[in-house]
């Protein structure tokens, strides 16, 4: 079996020690021959994360996607052209495809399984979706025979790295984030992991392949971390409680409520002992009960893991049942769930007008505003009275942040 | 495709109601008519979980087991025989078999997998471990792919149950197991669940599965919860720890070590959240990292959804690669590593021999004993020093419990 590569970054180095290296007990139980025959790279002179020979790298997507010799394309590069055009070509030059980049899934998923299933190959992604946990699969499964009714998780790495060092260490969000950058764990420009559209993008899969719908992201109710301070951990940990950037959906009567937003969780949750740069993806069926998963969110191995777990089930031809019409997403929208949550509002961050309509609104709420700090829980909200409250204040100055409390 | 059942208790019932009484989307998927053909009961007159044509009922064997249009077994009886001869009878005679009963499958994985191989049907056995949690498919791929260097789990519903219960409820062992068996969470004989054997059936099977051995239950050193008390669970609470039944395996260079014991975990640890009957089981791969899976250990939907997902693996033709040869393993034993203990011996429940054996031992290992009842933590001993210490007397009298600390 002949593999192309599309990408020779940390993930398509992995599989590459994997495939051709040896890394891994993959020859032992597959005789076959595996060869990645070509790797599609931007600039053929660059430093690699591993050792390739010269003549396996190419900058010309024709020589990988039109070679007929090649059964299988692994698309482990960013962003979303040319990697879109690239799986549609490979996907109608009958390829199977397998992708770790959760942005062109997320965005045309309903579009690939299409494509897929016309020239009856697979389309497999279990490397974008949690990193090395193996999820995509089990949940295929799984709602074949169970009704999905809700989905949970922490699935970006970077952001619950930044959270937990805050946690243990009474560090500022801006000083992690400067370390986490250093360390590589997060991007120069950070935007998609602490905004949340990262995390945004993953539960839209999620939920589109578990509800059956294809769920566009920008109707995802999407809150990051960029405005979390010292003040509201230390909040936290006084009240033996821990932070997390959370994703959820639920589907009742084909509506999907969707959303991402910082939580709270006390000792009791599942989701509080996941640390640092681990996920977890929880999912319930009507007979399966809630399920959890969790594992490495990032990372070379555990993704390029994850990767080779797809191209083994090709090997296998475990993959037929992987056809997934996706109807098209109709009633879409955020929660309007009473909740409690977590509230803290500095008036003197942020420009006067906003302070008098913060001011009103907080007195609207009942909630004593003589500080120029409020922080506290705020019992039985809705949570659309909450996302009026903030507006668009909470980006533009860190003067707001909130958090949703998370019961078990 | 028809199906032979063998047993009608909980676990039948919930693959009944399934399969013929569409609980569940199975038939929405799955075009193929799927028929239970016959179903195997001891009494033909006992009332059942489920109402089921009489004319399927029947107390003979043969009638299923020989039966050539059937295709498929799923054996969810209990005990070691009859149900040994009837599932290697219908892998001989070419039928797929499934079952969720641990016990036949701990004592006989090799044989049953070497029997499947040589009629090339399927031998799965998804609701034997875990009740509703996927966890033996993923860790068959993951293991081929890489090197399973551990394994952790807890892996018994209702020893999970009675520790939750005495430790937020405050009350005694013998109050919650009473109370356990009144529900029927827990059998009139409790000794499988509460002395270990069935959590050392199921280590044992994941522990073969991963490392390639055939390792025999009774290598495997097990204690279990009998004679936790009352003060010892408000000594855990004391120190915001908890307690829970965990078996743990790991494999060096053909070496296996694996044991059942009590654990005490604190907040930071994943299995702290793990509550009630939902079951965990980690395991940590060279490549993967470690993936933890958690959901219901027991109960009749998620166990007879597990089982029902294999029946799917056999719809799907997705069980070819399950082959496993088993070597027979020759160095498996307990741990010896040095680890911190929970350490509680009341001298006056026990026999005067023990009394006078026991007081020395604990003067040996340094610890104060002027009182009747010693109770505290032992830090960095070795695991074998503890085994000696408390030899039988630990389930002759209760006098003794100790409790392995377990770190994240």
């Amino acid at each position: 079996m002949k593999i192309g590569l599309l990408g020779l970054g940390t993930v398509g180095a992995g599989a590459y020690e994997i495939i051709e290296n040896g890394k891994g007990r993959l020859q032992e139980f597959y005789q076959e021959e595996l060869t990645i025959e070509r790797i599609l790279v931007r600039n053929l002179d660059k430093k690699r994360p591993v050792e390739v020979p010269e003549d396996k790298l190419t900058t010309d997507a024709a020589k990988i996607l039109d070679d007929p010799s090649i059964d299988v394309i692994l698309s482990v590069m960013g962003g979303m052209e040319p990697a879109k055009s690239y799986i549609l070509k490979a996907l109608q030059n009958g390829k199977h495809v397998i992708t770790s980049n959760k942005a062109v899934v997320a965005a045309n998923l309903s579009l690939f399984l299409e494509e897929a299933a016309k020239s009856n190959v697979a389309f497999l992604f279990e490397g974008a979706v949690g990193g090395g946990i193996p999820i995509i699969k089990p949940l295929k499964q799984q709602r074949r025979l169970n009704q999905i009714e809700a989905i949970e998780g922490i699935l970006n790495g970077t952001t619950n790295f930044i959270l937990t060092q805050m946690m243990e260490n009474d560090l500022e969000f801006d000083t992690v984030l400067a370390d986490a950058q250093a360390r590589g764990y997060a991007e120069a420009d950070p935007s998609a992991d602490i905004d949340g559209f990262d995390v945004q993008r993953k539960i839209a899969i999620l939920s589109s392949l578990a509800y059956g719908q294809d769920i566009p992201t920008d109707k995802v109710y999407t809150r990051g971390i960029r405005s979390i301070r010292g003040m509201d951990t230390d909040y936290f940990k006084s009240k033996n409680l821990d932070v997390k950037l959370v994703a959820s959906s639920a589907e009742q009567d084909g509506a999907v409520s969707i959303w991402v937003e910082p939580c709270l969780v006390d000792p009791s949750h599942r989701f509080y002992a996941i640390k640092n740069s681990d996920n977890v993806v929880s999912f319930i069926g009507h007979l399966s009960g809630r399920l959890d998963f969790v594992g490495a969110g990032a990372g070379m191995d555990p993704t390029a893991n994850a990767v080779i777990s797809d191209l083994m089930d090709i090997l296998d031809n475990h993959y037929q049942a992987d056809r997934i019409p996706l109807a098209v997403a109709e009633n879409v929208g955020p929660t309007h769930a009473s909740q409690d949550y977590y509230l803290r509002v500095d008036l003197l961050s942020c420009s006067k007008s906003e302070q008098t309509r913060l001011a009103k609104a907080l007195l609207n709420l009942g909630l004593t505003n003589n500080q120029e700090i409020y922080q506290g829980m705020i019992e039985d909200i809705e949570a659309s009275a909450m996302r009026a409250l903030v507006s668009d204040v909470e980006k533009e100055c860190g003067s707001i942040f909130y958090a949703r409390r998370l019961r078990g």
